[in-house]
């Protein structure tokens, strides 16, 4: 058992990452626990909404904030996905899927958002064996190759996009009868004449033998099943807030997110604080994710100086 | 009279330049008032906890925000500081200084902080004949003089560290008993050997002919007035939020600040939203700011959808 922290901070998006830098300076006793730096941020190809930076890759954003809080004395620990966190008396105790178990006066949860899974056959076994969730990672993976991109927003048609320049084939699998990407992206793809969108098609299986080799659909208009020929499944089906650890510190919304109260970032339990897209923040932007990090880690040292 | 705007920003902070940012990639016609871009970032030495620059001056990022912004298609004017806004029907009305008149659906105010004054003769006067309100812009034109900076916590004391390399004395006058300064601060001025903290002095006057060259101050010990002969005086005891054109338009809480909906940073009037240091937001932070000033903007992008 580590000694105990001032300050546990889950997760190493910008809420998170700006949250530790915030501790820091505070000169709190910081651990910053990560599945890993790439979360949605690390996941976009092109970033020209963070002040500061005109246009930035994803990866390369996470880096700069990386580099920043490495100013800073704060303890990281990458591939320490957060199993469960507990209060007892006055401490929280995050345990790791590792077995690691940590202990701390207060927490700040900036777990983000996880893709949303199809929840289909084949999906979890190919994940990384054909099956991404994201496409500006795994695109050149996938050169010469046909492919299949499931959902019609844009975050669907922007994987269309990144698979462009790589693969020889791409289906487009919508669920509803039109799709509800922004029509400029839209009409990029179907300009490139490698995409064929398939309406009102519902994934059901993913199959092959070592890797991914055929993808089930049931045609919702003629109600038949049918199969395409893929080496990769890429899912775009929209994402989930990142809670599965948390069960009843805090209050959810019907969307599944941590509510907290605004100006604090504080949740109902006294020390545990949350921020960024896994809140209820009204809109789930790097920059203000970014802001309620701070604004949580803020919050945290004020509790600390009253206990 | 121009043509109407969808949305006037009135600040060139953190916080009005993100609106702006956010407001031009809605596409959203945008025009950005501001009587200067040096605010309260500008008027800072370095800067540390803006996530992504370890370390960069204040006018250097307030810069890299500018060239950021000028990235889109926003209508900017500097030195239009506004006067009064009103709102008729559904159309607001901003009056500049200069007697422009602009008109837009929309405004995001984020016009942040003026440092406070101290409402004594010759401050007015010779503001900017020796009386500054901003250490890092003005420490260099009184090499080998002698300065009194007015206040006692960090902003005066960091002024002090400012003058330190060109200042042959410093005078520090803090009225209250001692200093709130952080004490890593105070110790690095009272090192220098420069400066002299006078505590329980009151300053009532500053006099000269066309420059600055005495300080009169209340001794609150003795009950005496005394005379410091000085060529600057730097005054730094606060701020206050810019908010004189709003009038009756927002709610106002007891610091003067501009009460939002922390979610949306909507203000009482409809179609008229908040960010940053004018408001009641808990933390004053560029970063805090920078986000409030995305959410501002995509609430007013919201609010003209249902217009």
């Amino acid at each position: 058992m580590e000694s105990i922290y001032d300050l546990i901070i889950i997760g190493g998006g910008p809420a998170g990452i700006t949250a530790a830098i915030y501790g820091a300076r505070k000169a709190l006793k910081v651990l910053l626990l990560t599945k890993d730096f790439v979360g949605q941020m690390g996941r976009t190809d092109s970033i020209e909404n963070y002040p500061g930076f005109s246009q930035i890759g994803g990866m390369d954003l996470s880096k700069k904030f990386r580099e920043h809080l490495k100013k800073f004395s704060v303890e990281i620990k990458e591939g320490s996905e957060v199993k469960s966190l507990l209060k007892l008396d006055k401490v929280f105790k995050a345990e790791t899927i590792k077995g690691e178990v940590f202990e701390a006066k207060s927490v700040v949860v900036a777990s983000g958002r996880n893709p949303r899974p199809l929840r289909i056959p084949g999906e979890k076994e190919f994940e990384g064996k054909g099956v991404s969730f994201c496409g500006t990672c795994d695109a050149p993976f996938f050169k010469d190759k046909t492919v299949a991109v499931i959902g019609g927003g844009n975050a669907a048609l922007e994987t269309v996009l990144d698979l462009l320049p790589f693969a020889a084939k791409i289906y487009v699998l919508e669920i509803s009868s039109r799709l509800l990407a922004d029509e400029i992206i839209q009409q990029r793809a179907k300009d490139s004449g490698k995409a064929e969108i398939i309406l009102r098609a519902q994934a059901l299986e993913i199959k092959g033998k070592s890797t991914v080799e055929n993808l089930v659909f049931r045609d919702l208009k003629s109600n038949q099943n049918k199969e395409l020929g893929v080496q990769g499944v890429f899912i775009e089906i929209g994402s989930l807030p990142a809670t599965d650890f948390l069960k009843d510190l805090v209050d959810f919304n019907k969307a599944g997110e941590i509510v907290i109260d605004p100006l604090a970032c504080a949740t109902k339990t006294p020390g545990l604080f949350a921020a960024g897209d896994v809140t209820n923040v009204k809109y789930k932007q790097i920059v203000v994710a970014a802001g309620e990090g701070a604004k949580a880690a803020l919050s945290a040292y004020n509790y600390l100086q009253n206990q």
